[in-house]
């Protein structure tokens, strides 16, 4: 074992705060990584303050992370130490259930390990994510990250990236589909930039004005007000697919309306309280609503390497995380473009 | 024209009672049908009392329809003065949108013309259904029956029959498939019946003890008590295909919860009111919340033609028409099985 830092809440009700815990020595097959950046996702807000209520504390949040190899086992063959490697949601899974052997891991029939708030298979007690100084994981769990890419800027891709690439691949986004995109926040963001990046039609729905041009610039073909009425029902029976990344109660119906004939609107954001859905909506057309959860891992390099291949990066403001509660402050406001990312390098200062 | 009577409400408040009205000559492409049966949808009933808001009085309802072919038009070379034709519930459609170009006319994007209650685009006025002792419909919507099939009983193909065959196909029931249909009323026990022969494993939904027997009877390899949660979540995670026909108010997140990854729960039940959907149902196994609207006229064929050779018809109760407004009433109380179907000879007795 060895001693690592990092920011972990104690309790649902105090601010997370340095501490110190214990990762194991890599094993064999293990790569151990000093995270150079931790995005921020509304999964390490939900935890922090138990709003899942699963959360067991010490909680020590982060699964979008990328860092440098610091050490590797023995059996570790795709990467050696200097090596920029990163890690997503998930450290471990079965491996052997149908889900894990067609590359789903995430759909893993006895529940994937994830980078935090997980039972730790390996070293008991639970598992502690990115916001620290190092992690150890398996190098199955390890992915690597393209040479052209902004490390801070790439590592929202972990959550944010593969969450929304994986439906719209799935769903067959591609030249010819017109696509939706609901919210334009971290997810929404990045459905917009891949979206418009694998050559589909791209509309953006956002209730603030003030995003208009932002939506555009990151590559939405056209931006429809969500609070104009006629202007979404000129899109009616016309989407193929339509991303839905609102994590709050909004009026699902809606949406469903402007699904296309055996199409599918793909809930993305995780609102708390069930979504009231007209059947009418769906037996009209055949409708689907559908949910996806981040990707596998294969499907998670292939995400990063299409990112690569295409320049694609998240819009972030970079903090040290002497100031992460402040950041989940403007993020609940919507206050961010889109995804704050940790400078694990502001550990080291004085806290 | 021609004089024809029937059976319609002239207000919500007012029951259903002998009428006179015209239809159409046989035009060239046209099929006039002397109706010997038809059977009694829930949907005639939501009509007649207007609880979609929708209904021109008067209304005359009924589209599971088979009768003798009385004449035919010039062109009309599938039927011939003799031959029993049934009609379902279109009796026309635009023939040209991408939807009726691909035999999916139920999803018209000029909306088909429905059997009663629609805009008749020929003849003017509104349409009027199979409580009449005829029809006339163009060659295009009328249907064949196999030689084998029970008259009377076969007459719910036409809606029930076909709601739930529908989507048993375009999900892939069959062997080594598992299915849920939830409820056993018209549409649940057409839903057992047409699985089971498609050789998939079927097990029914109910919250009647006293439908457990005949669940079985009708071909469900297994029947669960819906109000047993043990029973229930016993078959957590494991259907490909849920056919739910409720069309009340229900837990919807109970049966999401049964489906695997990536399997489809089927809405053909269309209650009133939104159910509350929670997205985690959706999101954790990539599941699809989905609605589907009849069946094509090809599709309607081929289930019949699939009836005739699998000897599936419906389980009926056969009325005289006067006796409607008392099988409403039971209807509404779950208390028929399956179907009333109502004798078109009974018109012609005294009212």
């Amino acid at each position: 074992m060895f001693t690592c830092t990092g920011y972990a809440a104690s309790s649902a009700e105090t601010p997370l705060a340095p501490f110190s815990f214990e990762r194991r020595d890599p094993g064999p097959s293990d790569v151990a990584i000093e995270i150079l950046y931790c995005g921020v996702c509304h999964s390490d807000l939900h935890t922090v303050r138990n709003e899942w209520k699963n959360t067991v504390y010490p909680a020590l949040p982060g699964h979008e992370i990328i860092g440098r190899v610091s050490a590797v086992g023995s059996e570790v063959s795709r990467f050696k130490v200097g090596d920029i490697a990163a890690v997503g949601c998930m450290v471990a899974s079965c491996r052997t259930c149908p889900s894990c052997r067609e590359g789903l891991e995430q759909y893993c029939d006895n529940v994937f390990t994830g980078t935090y708030n997980s039972p730790d298979k390996i070293s008991g007690g639970m598992t502690f994510g990115g916001y620290s100084d190092h992690i150890v994981v398996t190098e199955d769990f390890v992915l690597k990250v393209p040479d052209n890419l902004d490390l801070a800027a790439a590592a929202p891709l972990l959550c944010a990236g593969i969450t929304t690439y994986s439906p719209l691949r799935r769903w067959n986004a591609g030249p010819g589909k017109k696509i939706g995109v609901v919210g334009l926040g971290g997810l929404g963001h990045m459905a917009v930039k891949l979206a418009h990046a694998m050559g589909a039609h791209v509309v953006l729905f956002t209730t603030s004005k003030s995003k208009v041009e932002d939506g555009k610039r990151l590559g939405a073909d056209e931006v429809v007000l969500s609070t104009d009425p006629d202007a979404v029902s000129a899109h009616a029976e016309s989407f193929d697919l339509i991303i839905d990344a609102v994590a709050a109660k909004h009026d699902i119906n809606l949406y469903l309306g402007l699904v296309k004939r055996d199409g599918t609107l793909v809930q993305v954001g995780v609102p708390e309280e069930p979504l009231p859905v007209y059947v009418l909506s769906l037996v009209w057309k055949r409708r689907n609503f559908s949910g996806s959860l981040i990707g596998g891992i294969a499907e998670t390099q292939e995400m990063l390497d299409f990112c690569g291949k295409h320049g694609i990066t998240s819009d972030i403001e970079i903090i040290p995380i002497q100031e992460i509660e402040t950041a989940y402050t403007r993020m609940l406001k919507s206050d961010v473009k889109y995804r704050f990312v940790i400078d694990m390098q502001s550990l080291k200062q004085a806290a």
